[in-house]
């Protein structure tokens, strides 16, 4: 059985004391194993990344974004075979991982933009003959960790900028389904890229517990859960680091009474169930605005929710695969648990489903509770599964307010018609990212993803514009040239013949 | 003896269970008493600010803008009071007092263009008929920290931006010169900001403390030494909030072989000196590059000295006045000391100033110190005293290293007249803030203020465009709309008419 | 009887081969004369404005926004004065003077943000070790031709934003209006400009043709009808100027059935009959969208109609006042009667308005036609009087050809309440200033004003950004420096030493 | 002999009653015919371009950009077969050619990145719950004119951001060398570009003419000398279209007595002669001042053009070809003659070239002129060959004032190893681009393109950042939502529970 090794200063090396298991979540079968870095290895990657800063620093920002127009053309040339990794060890199906791998791409597509975005801001005459100007200049070595539910789009949220703005990079990606991820950084290389500049270390907390103290590492980049965004944020920045760690959602459509019900239905489907709900942006909750909207909704979802179909990666006319764990999948079925126990009323229940030929694959099938109500654990918590629950509320006030008093503030959506409903919205709710009858509304490549509350710790957003940002420096130059006579001083004809 | 107090709601209050001592630095006694706010003062401000929110976020931008108008008149029409508050407790001359407050005065012209800075991005057809647009929203209530060295300019760099952009704030100045900061934020309570929209707290630790955790809090800025900021930037960050700590210094200025040295020493006198060196930009080491380059240098230099004019802020014939306390005095003195202990040749000696008529004043005298090395306690602190130290180095590669090597990363300066070594030198010295020929690169209020390395903790810089960045929230909406009939259906004609 | 003079070099002059009269429109007197510019006089002031363009050009940026503040607080002071002046010559109400300096002022406030609008980009390495950025230099002496219908606004769309970013402006006003456009030139003066930096010649077509063909003038803004923009920029492009040249408009509102009725009549109340419809931006057709939101339109716009009041300026209790001129009163009454020949009904006539006391004034009353067809002659051009215009059609589609199809497109405006419709309508109508129920969509001013088709020739809209532009040259520059052995040379340890 | 056609609607066409030559100008034979347009022709490709558009426009922008991201594959896959076809009618050797292309690609490169250049400015509350934002939408039909001098790099700097803009573009390439014009348009075509979006029409005034006059071709850009670039503008210009027309140039060197001579001589050798000087930034004027420097510059030029070899593109090793045609060869030699006989000293003289084996080809051989004066034929017109002439000044503000008084403005440059005079040179000359120790300031990709004076007419420059603006109209949206009780009035519990 093979082992996912490490990818440093552009050798792979399997090297590791330690291994974990890499699964197959449609087969519950061991695929392979991941090596686990050590502190040494992780010591590696720094020293080639801090090796290879100078040179890739001074390489003209035109010339790091020939890289990353041959990366897209390669990433679009392995597409397949990258989709078939996902697939295997996260267990989404093809259609699904040729949409993560593209919004992935979209992110290479912005990086090859890089020499517009550094730009710095120049000013003449500051003051007489005074002039200032501001540089962005990359950090050096910078780092990201990045979870198992997009192996491939969220680390290309992350090193194409990053590299692209002059720095080295570290990634420390999931170790659950850790093959995708390690081709991409090959497929860098391939394109161009020198050594040293992307690393690819796999492991678990040790290794993230050296990238957030090593006095080397400049910045940290996370995505995952929210505690441990937290503990990520407060680490690193308590070694002095700049940070910016992406948290939990639970994300809520408010479907307003004026709303396109069948339409809504048709949209909240894919949110909520898409990619089995392991998405820091699928739709896990749904507000409706009166009984009547409500019970339309639940009832139209019910029948739409027949077609669903779960299943192995590898048949695309699945509609979502297996949740990542043995342990997940039965943390998914507590909620749902508990939520019955609470009161709720389970309309579908994908407690038990029947994928033949995949008994022993981590499948939940898709869920959808109605009654939920805020004091409900299954309301509180995240549950990154295929369940839908409804709550019923009176007014889009009362919708409003249940969304700012969530602990996350990640995405959210209304569906309506109205321009005022809509703009009132839009202003006033405490959520980084809105959709107006978009239901997952992830910002394109060329704006930035971030959400609010404890969804998000740090300042500036992931990818797009604020990545510029967050992987430079700004420096200010403030020159004034004494005259020094080269100028005035040059005077060759005879003084006397004037 | 009158006692300075808190401005709360729009209301000055000065109820306290402790006060603290105002000196007048000049004369080395106390002039005044300042209250110290507790934990229930600071919880009334924060409330203040929380109430005050709504409206002032709501508020249009321009109409936020006019009441920064209306306080860059009151300003400038009430200089000579506010110089002279600032004489009176920090010690600083007039026409340095002016030029705090001018400086000051360029930040709130710079909020003058709110409505311009805070435009979002707006992308038409991310997909077929959708639109997407990042907002920049106001976080809510905001805090800054600021330092005795400047108690106008330093709050200046961060409220009236953060006003400006949508938050309230929460000011808790320096106690050692409370007062003019105190009437600065009455003028802009007189130029029509509501109440509760800016209030000041005296205080200290205690006060900080609780604006550090309190979950109201979204923000914080600090300017102060770095110890501190360091601990502002870890206890803020570890309760969730975005944070910008700014801390200490140590500017060095290579002079080049090449340089015009009667220039340079001009330059230097005013950034060594100025304000009896408690800048966080004073320029407190000159490396020479060349024993001929430093000999002339500190020739000139002493020479030149023998003019520098030490005494109280009221004669504006002084060219600066005493440092900020007793203690730090004698702190200074102490650095002097020890650097003569370590070896360095102390070339014009300030430890015994004498100011006629001020003699229990907290003086020391400009000091001149050759024969630095990288080792002495003196060049590896920040003096924060009028203490100009000399290093003496082979090449402009020796005196980068230098730099680079020193904890600090402020600010920097070279004094050549070559094109090549300043372009060298701005793109490789790892500074956040840099002068060819100029020896205070403070940037202007239209670019941002930043030290690298251990002198600025977070990833936005102070005032000018970052400001706008630390004192927002990116929002990204994503909108599509479905089609409502409103606009094909209608059709008034008779069908059968046609 | 007192002249109006010119203003050239700081000095009012108004020596003057012709004069022309200046009427008091309410009244149908005279009330002064308005010198006309010979060649001689246009001559001074271009050589006025080239003398001091050197030095203005080299005065920093923000050096001349604090101009432009002093500016605006001595606008806001002179207010009751500038509108009584508008008021004597152009016969508009005091509040609407007030609106019309108050919108003038707002492009004082943004230019006193020209330190931030002049940024140029810097790009460092776009080469090994070479850099590259661009400058907006000023374009030197440039020149404005503005209408009798905003006498205050117009002007400020212009010289505030040309000046502060380093220009010298030589503006020639409308010569029915000409004195508060003087006046607030005087004051920019008294606000610290250097003398002739701004310049004012009053004259007509002898004085525009000089500006159009003088080699020094750089570029030429205009405001006025379609067939002397097009004679302007044609001209003034053809002797090789750059030139942007505002033309004339019919603004349409669509009113669709879902619209607030009550809300879209008194919206349209003020954007048809406010300053007696002679704005570019005046709303002077509606489009009813099926026949019962036209007879809802047409019944309550006729009711809220008697509620009308026009008369002198003199009483704020007035609406709105005459028109400019005898001349154009009856060509505005020439426009409804030919209406009412061509078929359209005349629900509210103002062709006899009765103003007690004001007689002999310019006056035309609120007038609402019905019925109106594209075939129409006071369809197809402006009227520039208190007249609005009913168009019925059958659908949306219709509507938007309507305006498609019509020859100006500054302005249009829908109301309604569906967000498809609005999106829909915004996206694809060819106009360049759309409203979402906003009637009277002229931007503020930190965005740019400009409408499309015939109603703008040039490539920049007026004032916002597109000034900054417009009145600026870009200038890149592409820098490398080769070793000079400065930096790499310094070397003074003895060799065999080491 | 095969005729190269146009490219309308996605087809290939050489139907034309008239046809042109077009010559090998190393050989002097013909080998090839250009089919030149007739009105019909250039109808049919403005018909194509409209019918396209509706469609284009609507394509999301990043849809746009990856047909450019797949046009520079193919531009780098076909690199090749492109430089020979411009080798074989242009003449110019294969390894300036690769420049050529390169230099174009940069440009697709840039339009790749469109999505973000296209973003707009979005202003929230610019009013009390009043939005507006500004959209950069597409013109419509565009059309460029294109000269032989860059028959592949001018037509990329231009078709790329227009079409990626979201327009439709008409080519009207130069009829001498059409041959590699053709070939990449098929390339975009083949890139998935739909048919019509790109049109190519060869021919001459006649074709030119009725793009100018058409009044659905909204806007035109122009490259090539500066009396057919005048008539361009006005013509355009009172047909009411906007216009940026490009001409000659006059570029001229100051050579300062600091400067690093070997590398000047050096810079300068690829900066005159590249190209046989046929390019608008061609270095045809070196201003040595002082007459030491400009004896060791022509002496040091002298020798280094022993070593400049002439001859067909071909042979790689060749550092320049031909001129374009017969006529221009003479036109050429005649300048050579006239500077002679009015007093110059030809030093290197390139009249007689013996290139073996291509004795009819259109040959004129590096030359060096000495001591030409401004008054002189030669110094006044843009020679546009091989031509590289001195003149000798006392002074760097003489040689300014020689460049500041020349007709031309577009590009400059300045050796010399002095900060002040490079600044002071870069903020003053009066020429759009500059360079520093540069010879051939051309901007790269992501900043734009243009002279001063008459070496341009219109407000924006070519490609970059300028080309977004040139190629969009801003419209300004404001947005207002009144309450149409969707919001407030949805209330479903029962009123008398409350």
């Amino acid at each position: 059985m093979n082992t996912v090794g490490h990818l440093i200063n552009g050798q792979i090396t399997t090297a590791a004391k330690r291994t974990q298991d890499v699964f197959n979540p449609a087969t519950g079968e061991v695929s392979r194993q991941v090596a686990l870095a050590t502190a040494q290895t992780v010591d590696c990657a720094i020293a080639a990344a801090e090796a290879a800063f100078p040179a890739w620093r001074d390489t003209p920002p035109i010339k790091r974004a020939r890289v990353m127009f041959r990366f897209k053309e390669l990433l679009e040339k392995n597409a397949d075979t990258i989709c078939q990794m996902i697939g295997e060890e996260h267990g989404k199906i093809s259609h699904d991982a040729a949409g993560e791998l593209q919004r992935g791409i979209e992110n290479v597509e912005y990086a090859c933009g890089i020499a517009e975005l550094l730009k710095g801001e120049h000013s003449k005459n500051v003051g007489p003959n005074i002039d200032s100007w501001s540089e962005f200049q990359p950090l050096g070595v910078v780092a990201g960790i990045t979870p198992f539910n997009f192996p491939v789009m969220v680390p290309l949220w992350m090193f194409p900028m990053a590299i692209a703005s002059g720095n080295c990079f570290i990634l420390k990606p999931s170790e659950r389904d850790p093959s995708s991820t390690l081709f991409i950084a090959q497929l860098l290389q391939e394109a161009g890229l020198p050594n040293g500049v992307l690393n690819v270390v796999n492991g678990d907390k040790e290794a993230v517990d050296i990238l957030l103290r090593d006095p080397r590492v400049q910045a940290v980049s996370f995505v995952g859960s929210t505690p441990v965004a937290e503990y990520i944020y407060s680490t690193a920045t308590a070694h002095g680091k700049r940070c910016q760690a992406l948290g939990g959602a639970k994300n809520h459509a408010i479907v307003m009474p004026d709303a396109d019900m069948d339409n809504a239905v048709n949209q909240l489907l894919g949110a909520a169930f898409g990619s089995s709900g392991e998405r820091c942006m699928a739709l896990s909750v749904a507000v409706a605005v009166g009984d009547a909207a409500a019970d339309a909704l639940v009832e139209k979802m019910q029948a739409a929710m027949q077609n669903l179909k779960v299943g192995a990666y590898t048949d695309s006319k699945n509609d979502f695969g297996p949740v990542i764990t043995r342990q997940h999948q039965q943390k998914v079925i507590g909620y749902i648990d508990s939520a019955e126990e609470q009161g709720a009323t389970v309309v579908v229940d994908g407690r038990q489903p029947c994928v033949e030929g995949y008994e022993n694959g981590f499948f939940v099938g898709g869920t959808l509770i109605d009654r939920v109500t805020p004091e409900m654990v299954s309301y509180k918590e995240e549950i990154f599964g295929p369940v839908l629950q409804v709550v019923r509320v009176n007014s889009m006030q009362e919708a409003m307010a249940l969304i700012d008093n969530h602990e996350y503030g990640n995405g959210t959506c209304i569906f309506t018609r109205d321009g005022e409903a809509a703009r009132y919205f839009s202003d006033n709710i405490k959520v980084g990212m809105v959709g107006i009858n978009v239901p997952l509304p992830v910002p394109v490549a060329y704006h930035s993803f971030g959400g609010w509350k404890r969804s998000l710790f740090g300042d500036l957003h992931a990818y797009g514009p604020d990545a510029v940002r967050f992987y430079t420096r700004r420096k200010t130059v403030t020159q004034r040239w004494p005259s020094s006579g080269v100028r005035e001083g040059v005077e060759f004809s005879m003084p006397t013949m004037k």
